[in-house]
């Protein structure tokens, strides 16, 4: 199997992405293509032992920038590392494409290239969160702000798909994020959204609280995009300030920096169990392929695991579960 | 001063808001009026030395449960020590009321009783969150799921008026959550409020994410009460999951159980400054009477912080401040 990396995207590429690149073709034995400026993608790879390893580079002249306008790049740019990993997917010739660069750009030019799933109505992003009991995909994390009711029971239908053609989850609980647990609750999309999950085919569970989501009380959330955005930066800022403050008073005496030195291996199990690098970025769901897109300050760790999701993803076959909802679809929303 | 307690609210009641009041009275010299059935409040301050303090008893039959609809139990039942209670402060007779009981019914009680203030569109739940640097207000934090874009300004400058009144910040930062920092990023609601929360008189920052609630990069977070309510208990959530994760790790063997128990103290101090017992309830802003709804789970401590939060809103004169909006508004929007 071949994934193409745009080995330009992120904050510490090219060096992170070549690196996680060299580790990923060793631990999963595929062959990971390198899509970007020949001459930096080279030294980096001289900087790594790669006897035996498939790591193609692939020419792309051009770059978008984290700060670029998505849309305009993705358009603009069409030699941009990311949309030539994306022609890669298009032609058959990669199972997968994955970037730690802009998002919405990635968004965007995975639209213009490969398109939408027939049926699907609007692709959406899939941030794997990680809970003391599993992991729990959280779909839409920012690629859609105001869907409508049957964009949102799509959302948990591809969630679902994902969660177990790619996670192993049996019968995956969706859960509609709410502000309470009745029926009733909810703002306008979601109580309108509530009655068409509860009718889908989806082993639904009804309206949860954001408590219910780290708790893991679900396998799906469905959301909208803005507020699932919300969810995913406030969940990451909530557990970096509290270990922030948990350091800040373990090292405020002596006593308590030498206990804290032999707690040191708790700490760093507990950090890397909430770890984004160990989760392997968030899937786009619902476009005519397997894009995958990393945290922008992915590093080689990061990109190694996300280039593992996106062969779990080619493997699970996720795009072809996604193209046989199409059925469903029936006049004037989602059965 | 004289505060009025709804004595029959909350999961722990009448127990936990009679001695909640003993402490309050106790601490802070002022008259805490015990609403609910006389004959359950008497045996709770029989448990109590009272000497010397000013708890007087105000007879309500009634009582609204947990579970009842809000606006119908708040209706039906003038004789509910919610109602009972909000009397006294549309009376005059009590400067504040405080309830750890239903929050919507307290919400359509104190509407029902006390009014909106003149101007203002829709009355907003302020949830005080301790962060490492100071106390965030989260503004509307569940009352309105699908505000207008000029209530969300209204939430605002309540917020604003709350945090320099009673927590003593001078020119609060606000912020406005959305899902990027850029002024184009939010949904089609934060789309519409930012700019005129930039025309506004407010300290506007602009748009902020979700990390940044707990880095308290703002004093007021305004979001609709949604989205709002999705980070109230979400943060409740992280933090608690988190905290758990590192109790199981610390007691996995004998020798981090040994250093653990040196480290008690350190682990105490987190958890009381991120304790919504210490925080004292959430404000209801907009109606005419200082209103504080406290946490279902309050014991004696979460009520003793409320009265001293209702008594600190009394004293800062919030009600006359968020009346003085009133000119501020003008055709079409808020200037």
């Amino acid at each position: 199997m071949r994934i193409a990396l745009d080995a330009m995207g992120g904050d510490h590429a090219p060096a992170e992405p070549v690196a996680g690149a060299v580790a990923a073709a060793r631990a999963y034995g595929i062959e990971v293509a390198l899509v970007g400026r020949t001459v930096a993608i080279e030294a980096e790879l001289a900087k790594h032992d790669t006897a035996g390893l498939a790591l193609p580079i692939i020419e792309a002249p051009d770059l978008i920038e984290m700060d670029e306008h998505p849309a305009n790049a993705a358009r603009r740019k069409p030699n941009a590392s990311i949309n030539v990993a994306l022609r890669l997917v298009k032609g058959g010739t990669a199972a997968a494409m994955i970037s730690a660069g802009n998002s919405g750009a990635v968004m965007a030019a995975a639209l213009l290239t490969l398109g939408r799933i027939p049926g699907i109505e609007r692709p959406a992003i899939g941030a794997v969160l990680p809970t003391p009991g599993g992991r729990v995909l959280l779909i839409d994390a920012g690629a859609n702000t105001d869907p409508k009711p049957s964009q949102m029971v799509q959302f948990g239908q591809m969630g679902a798909i994902f969660m177990e053609k790619v996670q192993g989850v049996r019968n995956p609980r969706v859960g509609l994020l709410a502000n309470g647990e009745e029926a009733s609750k909810g703002n306008e999309l979601v109580q309108a959204t509530h009655p068409l999950l509860a009718a889908s085919s989806l082993n639904f569970v009804g309206n949860i609280e954001g408590k219910d989501i780290p708790a893991g009380a679900v396998d799906v959330v469905v959301a909208d995009g803005y507020t699932g955005n919300v969810v995913l930066k406030l969940t990451e800022g909530v557990a970096s300030m509290l270990l922030g403050m948990i350091r800040t008073e373990l090292t405020a005496n002596v006593l308590t920096k030498i206990l804290a030195a032999g707690l040191r291996p708790v700490f760093r199990r507990v950090r890397s169990r909430l770890d984004y690098r160990e989760v392997g970025g968030a899937p786009l769901l619902g476009v005519e392929g397997v894009v995958v897109i990393a945290h922008g300050r992915s590093d080689a760790r990061a990109i190694e695991n996300a280039i593992r999701a996106c062969k779990e993803a080619a493997d699970g076959g996720t795009v072809a579960a996604i193209r046989s909802l199409r059925p469903t679809k029936v006049a004037g929303g989602i059965a």
